[in-house]
């Protein structure tokens, strides 16, 4: 029903299942891995008003498993890119894997698949930043930051009347920040 | 041998065969498409000493089709993601499917995959920020821009000194923008 791709590496399609509504790809060398790509192999689709929450799970220093919501996969859109390598040293968040006791290996991490209604899915917030794939998240992201740039320098914006005297320091232009 | 997916879209196994050692695949509505993966399904290795060249085409204004080369796939690196996204205004380069005549179709993209000697695809370049999975581009990236927005807004800025009066006109501190 599903794969799994790391980039560079040869894709997966034979997910240990661990329930019978949940499914875990090993990813081994986990360290070297920037990004993950999960997606429905187009055999089976999800039954009427379920879908896929996709988990990575990392061991924590102490060998214990941190899980982490990386998002969605459905009928409608099959296949979605992570960028995992910015997790690894983030918060663990609520998962539906902890009766699996999935054994932990220092170096192998797991995609965990959670098949699911959509209105649970859609109570779920997936971690910051590891979509690669949503409708231009990619250009989404750099706007947001630079509306939150605009907004943090604007908080320092001074008109002449307000300066302090001081020749050497240089100022620019908020037009300028705005119009880039 | 291969597959494609386009990220948030069902995969594709089933290529066209163009020529023996040239393989195709249609990306309908590629002005949606951010990104691409191209994997080998794992099937059939690369005869020893050859992997595969993956060009991007796409449609001029004209409906002459453009190839861009995205990068490679080989036994020993047997997948990859391309951002396409930024692609799809810029210049073609050489590529092996001159005498396809592959039908044009205003909205339908294609990936095209060329087998070829490994040390000919060591000669070639792929066009910059295609290749998504090789380490961190994505953060490498946003540092660029910001680097080059720096330089960009530096470039307007001035001191109290050399300011013409205007008391409402809105100043940022330049250590500001660095500090970001």
């Amino acid at each position: 029903m599903f794969g799994c791709l790391v980039a560079g590496r040869l894709v997966q399609a034979a997910p240990q299942q661990v329930a019978e509504d949940k499914f875990v790809f090993d990813l081994p060398e986990y360290e070297n891995i920037n990004h993950v790509v999960v997606f429905m192999l187009g055999t089976i689709p999800f039954p009427d008003g379920m879908g896929g929450s996709v988990y990575f799970c990392y061991p924590d220093q102490s060998g214990m498993a941190v899980w982490q919501l990386l998002g969605f996969v459905t009928n409608e859109k099959p296949s979605a890119i992570f960028k995992i390598s910015g997790l690894k040293s983030g918060k663990g968040s609520q998962h539906p894997f902890g009766a699996m006791n999935l054994p932990q290996t220092p170096t192998v991490a797991q995609i965990g698949i959670s098949v699911e209604l959509l209105e649970n899915l859609a109570q779920q917030t997936p971690v910051a930043n590891a979509a690669v794939s949503s409708v231009d998240s990619f250009t989404e992201f750099t706007q947001k930051m630079l509306d939150n740039f605009y907004n943090f320098a604007s908080s320092f914006a001074v008109t002449q009347a307000q300066m302090t005297p001081n020749p050497s320091e240089a100022f620019i232009p908020a037009n300028v920040v705005l119009k880039w």
